[in-house]
């Protein structure tokens, strides 16, 4: 029940990479579980991880051969099984992944950063993944990237893609990407997993930098739980296969190429939260006039993660005394409720602190009904603002979340 | 659906206070709606109140009344509306209905403290509210504690109610307390309406200091959804019929009183806990070893408030991993996961970071299936520990506080 999102029809491959995905039967269902990506030897690689404490072994190696002297050239990605939690078996085995791999496509274990999303606690069935790993290699090609968005998929119901092409520097270049996710989605690092490629070429330390920007605004800026994921991880590649005079910090090109980066990581992101776990909104919420921004964000999501406001939006309920309640617990200091305007759309609810004087809950009712809302809150403090993204709490999340694992 | 929690049997009166409760026509359902408490002249008040920025019109109005020089008289309670977010409007109706039980009851509108529960942004029926004051005084009578505990309730589907006997200074002493509240239950005040009284004669500011103390471990330490409502308050009248000698900071049986008081309020606090919204599991939470006492609480509430964790506990699921990353997400400096154990009761499910080498399903799964759970989560950090309570996420949960308004 995605709201407002349908299957990616088209995925430009990228030139530099090649891609498959295949059954390796981890996952029950007997859907696809393991993909792999293979880049050429030029590419240059920019990625960031979950800030959860108790990160999974693929993430702690993915970390450790990223410092490497080695380029990475390959990432192993399983859906299925979270390989978090398991202990120093876990990181045994998420080495052992990486070695086979290796030694398939000729590489050093250290040039393959390994991926795993799923349950939590639970070994990898070595065994499966290791004919997976030896069969998924005979099968790379630069045009699998629908099999892939499907490959990493757990609680999706629709696979996630977007692409772009720009000019840079009269070279013609494509930035593809895939991502997956849709519960224990919230901010504080890159989230969930999302994979996005370019043949442009870009200078490291620049590819570093654009990446870790562009995520704050977009897959760090949607929740749908609050609940921070133990293997979050976002990757961009960059293949250097276009042949665009290299792209820095300093090029004249530096617009163009992060607008749309942008672009498709807040497609993706909005992807997520549009596929959330029992979705039935799409809910924009943007505060504004807040002293800080981080005051902005906490507003924002200290509104999005009530469970009260989202039963409110599933039941299509414009109870905005709901959203006043979360905005004053929020814990602003010295808050004047009075300076405080709060709106629907571009119904104005709250004016000072207090109902609207031309609400009407017939108004209200309009814009709820919509499958795509946004609360806009004036804080009435500064000029900082904050905008995020989330999804609303229906039966469908409960149903979805106490079944997982039966 | 309250867990481990029947309707209470006996609220033994407290001499010094006469109450009564009847149904004024404020809720829908047309049932009791009104409570009014008198306490005699010598009786001497406490209150702690909610610290979200938009408190209702009773909140300010009963924190100003506390404030005037004037001694409180007399409490008066409606459930079904909230009078929040309702304006200078909001404002002026609590004056007036202070002001009609003052009239009724020979007092000055200063000496009446207003509270309200109920839906937020509409405005109290006037009409209604004025005919019911004017009959309530009539009732007013030392033994209408139950009913009184029936008419403060709106979600709540059981009244909460405690009583307790105890020897001052050689005099018998009563303590009765009743409390509501299921749903927008989260800490940093004193949580939902509680009004506590005792016989005993107990000094002014000692009284206040000890509800401060007792309510931070009380009704500050119970979360069902993490929303904070704009109406809490918790009231403590000591009567001093009793004629004990006047209890203060330094008198022999502090000890005594203060330890049953903490009894009374953490009984009506997981009272409020065992029949929240939706609730199937009463769970504690305790976090120890933590670096400080804000670890401690804050790692707790981040498990008590994870919908993942929460949807985990109504499937009677051991999905540990959810908790383990409700724990990485906690935001801890610096955490070293490897000192990190968790234990479903006495099952240790997470020793040194990872699963403990003896844990089966089978042994988490006998824990799960029990009513009432507890999660103790070891840092490995320090001394300090915080114990909560809270409820899993339910279906029900959601119907409810979808069809709130409906």
């Amino acid at each position: 029940m995605a709201v407002g999102l349908s299957e990616p029809d088209e995925i430009l491959p990228v030139a530099g990479i090649k891609l498959a995905s295949l059954a390796a039967g981890i996952k029950k269902s007997g859907q696809d579980d393991l993909v792999v990506f293979l880049f050429d030897e030029l590419a240059t690689c920019a990625a960031t991880f979950t800030q959860n404490a108790f990160c999974a072994a693929p993430v702690t190696l993915a970390k450790k051969h990223l410092a490497s002297p080695q380029h990475p050239r390959a990432l192993l990605i399983n859906s299925g099984n979270a390989n978090a939690g398991t202990g120093e078996k876990g990181m045994q085995n998420a080495e052992k992944s990486c070695q086979w791999l290796a030694d398939a496509l000729q590489l050093s274990a250290e040039q393959v950063l390994p991926f795993s999303t799923g349950v939590i606690g639970e070994q990898l069935p070595m065994s499966k993944l290791q004919s997976g790993i030896t069969l998924i290699t005979t099968k790379l090609s630069e045009d699998n990237w629908l099999s892939a968005a499907t490959g990493i998929m757990t609680t999706d119901t629709v696979a996630k893609a977007v692409s772009k092409t720009i000019s840079l520097d009269g070279q013609k270049v494509t930035i593809s990407g895939i991502a997956k996710g849709s519960g224990m989605i919230c901010p504080n690092m890159a989230t969930m997993l999302a994979f996005i490629a370019t043949d442009a070429n870009i200078e490291a330390d620049f590819l570093q930098q654009c990446l870790s920007d562009i995520v704050e605004d977009s897959f760090n800026a949607i929740t749908v739980d609050g609940d921070t994921s133990t293997n979050d991880a976002c990757v961009l590649v960059a293949t250097a296969v276009a042949k665009n005079k290299q792209l820095d910090a300093s090029s004249a090109d530096v617009e163009t190429f992060s607008k749309t980066l942008n672009e498709v990581c807040q497609q993706l992101a909005q992807a997520i939260i549009r596929d959330a776990e029992g979705a039935t909104k799409f809910v924009t919420v943007e505060v504004v006039q807040a002293g800080s921004k981080s005051e902005a964000k906490n507003v924002a999501y200290t509104v999005a993660h009530s469970p009260l406001v989202k039963t409110a939006l599933y039941a299509s309920d414009p109870n905005w005394g709901r959203i006043l309640a979360a905005v004053g617990r929020a814990g602003i200091e010295q808050l004047d409720v009075s300076g405080v305007n709060i709106f629907l759309d571009d119904v104005c609810i709250v004016q000072g602190g207090g109902v609207d004087a031309d609400y009407t809950e017939e108004r209200g009712q309009k814009v709820m009904d919509q499958s795509e809302i946004k609360i806009t809150i004036e804080l009435g403090r500064g000029d900082c603002s904050a905008l995020i993204w989330t999804s609303d709490l229906s039966h469908e999340y409960v149903r979805i979340n106490s079944e997982y694992r039966s």
